[in-house]
């Protein structure tokens, strides 16, 4: 066994090509974090964490999916174990997650927060508990001290148009160097098929707007100021959580008749849901193109798979799943119905099964029109696939189907603040790949070429694309 | 050209951390074949093969299939050309079978079976073809000499619930250290779209069941009595074959009128095909809940693809593809069915299309309750998917979305006693496997960690998972 | 960096087996293209090319993807900017284009035609707009000096039925010693969706035949005469372009009144369409069955997903895409349905998406029924796939699930004259995956076996298996 802690200086870079480019040009990038669910709430009170339960375990629906496939009943994940004894249970299953990226993730990030180089199981437990919880307890481990730690500059959330982005405006207002800027998540607009989620979501829409919404025109209007309210707190970015892309025809009073029926109680069928949410895609893709906003899409999510636990513990806690219908041609008519009218807004395209890559990458580049570089964007791995087989074959994809040297980069999607080594985790995975192609000839070892490369995939191009203030 | 045999101590064991795991950990587990298509009937009758032709050749339709791709005529493959001559088309296929598992498994199993390290090809097919049938003829290769040899604990066949089991009765009065134990496969109940198929499969059942079935409750009787029956001779496991798994709702009474047509001939419909399949495999999960077995789903196999050698030469024979159709709605519903009612058995799903691969992985892991430590299994790559690069892409979509660590192993799936090899070919890819992530530092270099991981994937996790009595 | 130019002699090349096996088996082997869309007229008029502009940029819609993507305006892909204005965007889009294919295209074909080392950028252009123009002006450089160059033995173009093929006569005529025969590609025949064009073609169809053709006999017929006027100008392959195979019943009834619908101005309904264009294949199929043709299947592409952009600069300019819908049902039905009268064709089938490879492999692989080394073949990397890894990938899928050895190796598809370097890059890596085997020990390091398995690839098999005259 080696002496070298597990997460060592040169932690997954092979190649003396990958190393020098880690430590050369991704290393000293700072970070721009475009897309997670960070809390904005824990930003705003500046937050110090309890323990390390509450800031690394609770909400994590990764280590919960392991836990449960390591036979861990539910009382030591989602259930009502005390937090240490939730923090043990989740010890004692670290080494069997052995080449599931969780393994490299732990191991990560209790390195670079704690500067714990001990691997994680039950008989290390008691001990790594306590020396992470007294860092927690410093001021360096605020939130805010986080934050400064990570060098993050630019920290985009992701809120609902009814949100009044109350925290928003007091991050803004407390000095903290990172910029936090709201995104703008729509999903709960196209719920036809739930009319109490929709209604009670058009109740608290029609309270932070200051007027009634009883009819689509006036959902509609009500978006648009949204859109102009978020603009104005520095929202340049949206994002929406879809199974697939809805392309199917209808007219604004089809629309206006499916708004209606919901309204009066009445559940949209699939069709009419199918419809709307075509409508109500196309008028929100409108609305960002007008403001220069990027429009992201999260396809391919099946969700809520298991009924029996989703009736126990409820949604986002590790019963998701990766879907296998066909994608491309419902996505390609809905960006080309944007196309046609001049009202295609900058688009980042995130695929969740693998089998997709080649799919979407093709599908995206017809869109790309020479107006801006890298305007459609296939976006880097995520959830099941943000590790490193995954991000490589996504990198791969987009460079035999696109430009790599216009990739905006990582995004942790996390709901964590122990996420940030995640972006670390990126970059060496990124500089391992192009290493390998240093060192077998197949791009030019020349850092004229490689340094814009490698900083603009980490940092500089999510800078440039995104316009934001 | 080396003087090393092709077929060494180190074959596919690229690193020296991979050879340690190999000849440690793996190589000295005993197999438990817990699925195959072995008859029972050899194994009672201790058969003693005539020559190399009955043992290797008879019945391979992976064979069949290089040498038509290869130019042999159907006389050669399952025609009525000796045995002798077939062998030699089969020897001159060989080197033309580079890069496919055959050519692998062919110099694997001349190895281990009969020290053979010479390469086949015509120019050697005489030679060998002496020098094996020599061994064939001791009684070191009959059937019970195979299975000491290969250290085999327990083997599963895969059995009709109509078939009397006498073989398997015979074998347990043998004295055979083997445990030769059934497995429970009920694929003839869902044929009601083929009511002449159905019927005389009722009768062979009626015959065993001692008493009619001529409705669906008194078929249904019949199966809870066969899987009793079937429990006591050891079965602890079914089987499934199925192009996609049944989802659709279907009532009692819908259930017994489709029963009650195909029953007096006339074939269900496609849809009601669908509706009575779901039906059933949903009494039979149960079934297997009730006492412990595992439920296996061998999913996306195409069968029967050319009518015109289907004609010819019957079923199994090799004109058998893989389905791209979606596969994970209907996979995630079933599962979710008997899940809600705390009737999911441990199961096990096998997917045909490798760009399935984590898109099942997902699905099952939604099913993982923390009840039984990997009570929802990703199967080992099968069938076209049976070789090395497959099973990597299956190991890896696996550790990558669940937990490698869990993982109950290679099934070989086969027809053949020449196939035991196959386990040692498995734990060479995986000990390769993990030799190249202990040296680029992907996982610790650490015993503590990776022997349990190995001999668990070889051997212990299916003896713990399964159950056998 | 590396004083060695990006390109040399060991390119791709990894291992000395790679290169042992490039230098020794590959390299000598003359190029047979058979299958490129290079444009008859200018090999019958030996066209000499203008400039660099004229032979590698005009017509080539990977690069104005590439530069669309690096946000470069139309005037300078398909627009009206001046060829050296259009070339300097295109050398200052090059090093964005790092990992992409067209990266290491591009300074192959400078280092094969002109003998140019240096790296394509903005600082570069002018420097090698002017070597290369120069050389392009010399009798080396006209179509015949380059495809003596390349050692091209045998070219096939791709033609319409319609087409009267005077410039390949007066080639034949010419004493070129590269043979440059048609292809038969009816795509047009099919087009009873869009009447306009149908009957435009059905005019030209009749016009070469010398023939009214308005009734579905008179054009079969047609086909038929066409047919026998292709084979007899050399013609021994066809190809045909779908987004998926067409495999619905259609009477010869149903046939007749689509094509009079058709006839007078009615468009083929999406259902018409299907089942017309299943007939016509079916009529195809057996043409060419009957006089030994090979039937190739380019299948899975989505056309023309760009309407703004179409309307604007029209077909084949770079706005098509990869299908992620099933294919292999329809794929094995059609093929069954040839099969099973004796009239399916030598047939080459090239899939688009990545991640149908195995479920095409396995499929094509039902229909090698002995008769003929390699009947059915899974097509080399197309398209978006004609890269390093989608080459390596269709080689893996073909090598596990048929017989590479009998793999009639690559095709350019080309337009453009500075294509042929890419059979060298197929061949490296060919080279190198081989190359990896034999230092893994996965294949015998013998060149009994492993170089006729080469020069097979590369060139032999092709000759075999075409027929052509």
């Amino acid at each position: 066994m080696s002496t070298r802690p597990f997460i060592h200086d040169d932690f997954l870079l092979g190649t003396s090509a990958a190393r020098r480019l880690y430590h050369e040009f991704a290393k000293p990038e700072p970070i721009l974090d475009y897309h997670c669910h960070l809390a904005p709430r824990d930003i705003a009170e500046d937050r110090q964490f309890a323990n390390l339960f509450e800031i690394w375990l609770a909400g994590d629906h990764y280590k919960w999916r392991a836990m449960r496939a390591n036979g861990v009943p539910e009382r030591f994940c989602t259930g009502d174990a005390a937090p240490q004894e939730k923090f043990k249970a989740w010890a004692a299953a670290v080494p069997h997650t052995l080449r599931n990226p969780l393994y490299h993730w732990t191991h990560l990030e209790l390195a670079r927060y704690f500067g714990i180089d001990e691997l994680l199981d039950e008989s290390s437990a008691d001990r790594i508990w306590e020396q992470a919880n007294e860092k927690l307890a410093t001021p360096e481990f605020s939130v805010h001290g986080i934050l400064k730690k990570f060098r993050v500059t630019t920290l985009c959330t992701t809120d609902d148009p009814a949100d009044d982005l109350r925290h928003h405006v007091a991050i803004a207002k407390s000095g903290l160097e990172t910029k936090v800027l709201p995104a703008f998540r729509p999903d709960a607009a196209l719920t036809v098929n739930r009319p109490e989620v929709f209604k009670a979501w058009l109740g608290r829409l029609a309270e932070v707007s200051g007027t009634g919404i009883e009819s689509l025109p006036a959902l509609l209007e009500a978006l648009r100021r949204r859109r102009d309210f978020f603009h104005e707190a520095g929202c340049r970015i949206s994002d929406h959580g879809l199974a697939r892309c809805y392309a199917d025809p209808c007219s604004d009073a089809e629309a206006a008749a499916i708004f209606s029926a919901a309204f009066s109680g009445k559940p949209a069928s699939s069709r009419e849901h199918a419809k709307f949410a075509s409508y109500l895609m196309l008028f929100l893709g409108r609305l960002y193109a007008e403001r220069g906003w990027t429009m992201q899409l999260h396809l391919g999510a099946l969700r809520n798979n298991n009924t029996r636990l989703f009736g126990k513990v409820g949604p986002d806690t590790g019963f998701d799943s990766i879907d296998d219908s066909p994608q491309t041609v419902a996505l390609g008519a809905f960006l080309d119905r944007l196309d046609a009218e001049n009202a295609l807004p900058r688009t980042i395209v995130y695929n969740l099964n693998p089998a997709d890559n080649y799919a979407f990458a093709a599908m995206v580049g017809n869109f790309q029109d020479g107006s801006i570089a890298g305007k459609m964007q296939l976006g880097s791995g995520w959830w099941f696939l943000d590790q490193k087989e995954a991000m490589e074959w996504q990198m791969n994809a987009l460079s035999n189907n696109g430009l790599l040297s216009r990739f905006t980069g990582m995004t942790t999607d996390s709901r964590s603040f122990m996420s940030y080594p995640r972006h670390e985790y990126f970059r060496r995975v990124l500089c391992s790949l192009l290493g390998r192609d240093i060192e077998s000839g197949e791009i030019p070892d020349d850092d004229a070429l490689l340094a814009p490369l490698v900083r603009g995939i980490c940092h500089e191009n999510a800078r440039q694309y995104f316009n934001l203030p």
